[in-house]
């Protein structure tokens, strides 16, 4: 019983492909470019979600909702901001559709319902944000001003890839105002960091933490924070960013507040978000030729148990102990489902949960019954053993909490044998090409090498890691000097 | 101390719009009828979308999620639904913005990223949801299929509210599809039960639960259940519906499955939602000339604790028995906040938190601490009294029921007394104009007739009680002979 599934050492790409639609977490919808989102890959979301929502009010912020539309003439007001999302904005420009006169049962858009001002789909929401942060600061008292939106956002990607890259996706973006540039500056350091533990923590996948060179930086930002993840391919993906917005928008949009001295200033702002591409770097991490395979802390049950029955009788005897073990292991917060569907054989229901990533199946038999065992088997190592059945919740529970583990330290195990220092040119596009990973090498620090590096070998500075040893060199292109190092990697 | 908050009985719709704007629950946005829904306003709605997402989950429902978008050609495939909603679909024409070439720093629509197909903003989901269920479904053992959606919707309406009537709501949408009639109709009467449980339980607010009539069904729907309230001023509210959709959208979008028997059969939809409109019901319901009132199991927070004081020894004399106080009540699950803010003197923050309808306001000052009580303070009733310190937990949470069923208690004795049987026309007028309220009347079951008793009075049959007896009767208008009376009403 196979799952058809592509080899990763075939072709990546199509095996993630695949596995994102085999699995049941998404599939491509009847519109260019936008996914649907099924109920499994959906509940693991949720499960993101609830986590983040968590940290964000432990560290002060709330929940608010703004509107989807941003008129074009405020959307245009933050000129860098404006540019860098103006070509692949949504744009509604009418109100109404009529019959065609032409064609009966068949709409036309009607020319006469017209809007004076076109509207932009966000594609991000500092602009309305920010117009509407002008009436909300007035005082040093009204700072900091923390909100978090949980939305859809819309850009009109042209080449789109399930959760990686759609043109809408589902996301958290943080917007925040400050008295000071200290205090802005620390915030998003300080959500930078709620990212990185969050995203090792849960998703089990470790990042670097670092900044991104101005070229590499969010329209409008002073400074991009983020978390770079590395895939099993050995390319980069970006899992979070954090930015130090300035004054920016604040001048773009006239926010001022009279300090305790009496004087106006603009205020300092961040904005941070993660979004449904995590679904991607979750997925990309950890899964392998048999399917996906999940953290138990995102996992949306952490546990099968299958039935394994040839009669009605068999079925009863397991289910009177399975459902034993099912309640045990909800007393102590274990999400269980016991599947005793009978539409489908246990060879079909192992294969399933394999593909699905479910981190323990528990398969109970006649001959369990008689040894008062059951099989445990684990999705991570693909291993299986016997364990007796007043010891299977304190299994379950210490076999859950090591396979969070494990993959956590696979994933950074892989990651840290893929970081390569290199001296040369020669030696970056070799690595590059043979073994991929990130590649830390000097750069003489100007937009010019970055994008000539990128032109050449598709190859971006993914960050300048936050922790980074000072260290005299030369750039590995023109080697002029340089005083540190920074991670370059082909990138989703 | 004032809050210069407009009296119901002056003008009902100003103090709405003001209540709403006063106690930071939202306001009007740049975009024409879109609102921002401020962190207090959107605090309630997160409580109410728990409680209804726990609900759904407990009713073997899945969230998922679905394309903002639905490509002209899918919407217009359910005729009646389209008709319904053409004439208000902000519609998605271009996919990018360029440099004005006339006017530097100005962006234009760029006429040359005209999308092929233009995109609705879904008012609804059905369509794209069921053309996504046409690759779901293709046996009795996919169904039933069970589904949520959290999400915004978009309908582009003239006259815009806060909360009640925006061009842009979140909302939830649930779309089900089963194997047999009788199924689907029972999911329906489900989820339209549990609505109007939530409602009364959480919100407070008591309902009619029943049918409405073909003129005022949802578009594209065979029968349309809904639960009905009734605001201070007399006017009514439909607080949710619950479709049954009849094989429609399945015929629309060719969506079948094989019966046990091997016969391919179209399924059989629902579909239900309830929106921030809820908001709306809860304001309206039970506010009053000092403010909002919230029912506790709404509450952002339960109670207030506002320390009274001179100096910062007696500030931390308070504290002291605020803290302990405030772990207490938090042990026992009440939610509770300490105002100890020295920017705002007390009598600010007592006004400050009536606005905002706080259910429980403690105060504490030096003569509490010498006696060892606190003063205790309602906002239902705006009484007061004081309590012995040891004795403040089993006050709190004893209060907080006794508002939480004072508030439906209230509402529910205004909404009883605001039902009128009336025996013909002149009758219907008069109460209408001088009392307001439902109108329980005889009608001979024509769309004629409800249509032309609105033009006259603007009044709408809100439904057909579920629990109507039958009873012999002549229409209130045309004299036609009748077997029920229905309700009558003007409504948001």
């Amino acid at each position: 019983m196979g799952k058809n599934l592509t080899k990763r050492s075939e072709d990546y790409s199509k095996w993630y492909n695949e596995l994102v639609v085999k699995a049941d977490l998404a599939e491509n919808s009847a519109v260019r470019g936008c996914m649907v989102i099924k109920p499994y890959g959906f509940a693991i979301w949720e499960k993101m979600q609830a986590e983040l929502d968590r940290m964000f009010k432990e560290t002060g912020h709330q929940n608010a909702y703004f509107p989807l539309f941003v008129p074009k003439s405020l959307f245009e007001a933050e000129e860098k901001n404006a540019e860098g999302f103006a070509k692949e904005c949504a744009v509604v420009t009418h109100y109404r559709l009529k019959t065609d006169p032409d064609n009966e049962g068949k709409l036309i858009v009607d020319p006469e319902a017209k809007l004076q001002e076109e509207l932009v789909v966000r594609p991000t929401s500092e602009a309305i944000i920010w117009n509407t942060y002008k009436g909300w600061i007035q005082s040093y008292r009204d700072l900091p001003l923390l909100i978090n939106q949980w939305a859809n956002v819309v850009r009109w990607e042209m080449r789109t890839r399930l959760f990686l890259r759609t043109a809408e996706f589902l996301w958290q973006e943080g917007h925040t105002a400050h008295a000071t540039k200290e205090e802005a500056v620390a915030e998003a350091d300080l959500m930078n960091n709620v990212y990185a533990t969050f995203v090792e923590n849960f998703l089990a996948v470790p990042v670097i933490k670092g900044l991104k060179t101005e070229s590499e930086r969010f329209a409008g930002a002073d400074e991009t924070f983020c978390i770079e993840a590395l895939m099993q391919d050995g390319k980069a993906l970006q899992a979070g960013t954090s930015h130090f917005l300035g004054q920016n928008f604040a001048k773009a949009f006239d926010v001022k507040f009279a300090t305790k001295e009496g004087k106006q200033e603009h205020v300092w702002a961040t904005s941070w978000g993660v979004s449904t591409r995590l679904m991607g770097a979750l997925i990309m991490t950890h899964s392998d030729d048999q399917g996906l395979v999940l953290p138990p802390n995102l996992a949306p049950y952490q546990v099968v148990i299958v039935p394994i029955y040839r009669n009605q009788e068999q079925l009863d005897a397991i289910s009177q102990v399975a459902n034993e073990i099912v309640n045990d292991l909800r007393l102590h917060n274990v999400t269980v489902k016991f599947d005793d569907r009978d539409t489908h054989k246990p060879g079909w229901k192992f294969n399933e949960y394999e593909l699905k990533g479910v981190p323990l199946r528990i398969g109970i038999g006649p001959k369990d019954l008689e040894k008062r065992t059951v099989e445990l088997a684990r999705r991570d190592t693909l291993t299986k053993e016997f364990v007796a059945k007043e010891d299977v919740v304190d299994t379950v529970v210490q076999l859950l909490k090591d396979i969070q583990e494990n993959l956590y330290n696979k994933a950074k195990a892989y990651r840290d044998t893929h970081i390569t220092e290199v001296q040369n040119f020669d030696e970056f596009k070799d690595i590059l090409e043979s073994k991929g990973g990130f590649i830390s090498a000097h750069w003489d620090g100007t937009a010019e090498t970055e994008n000539k590096i990128k032109e050449l070998t598709k190859a971006t500075i993914r960050c300048i890691p936050l922790d980074n040893p000072k260290e005299d060199g030369s750039c590995v292109y023109s080697g002029a000097p340089s005083t540190q190092r920074v991670l370059f990697a082909k990138a989703y």
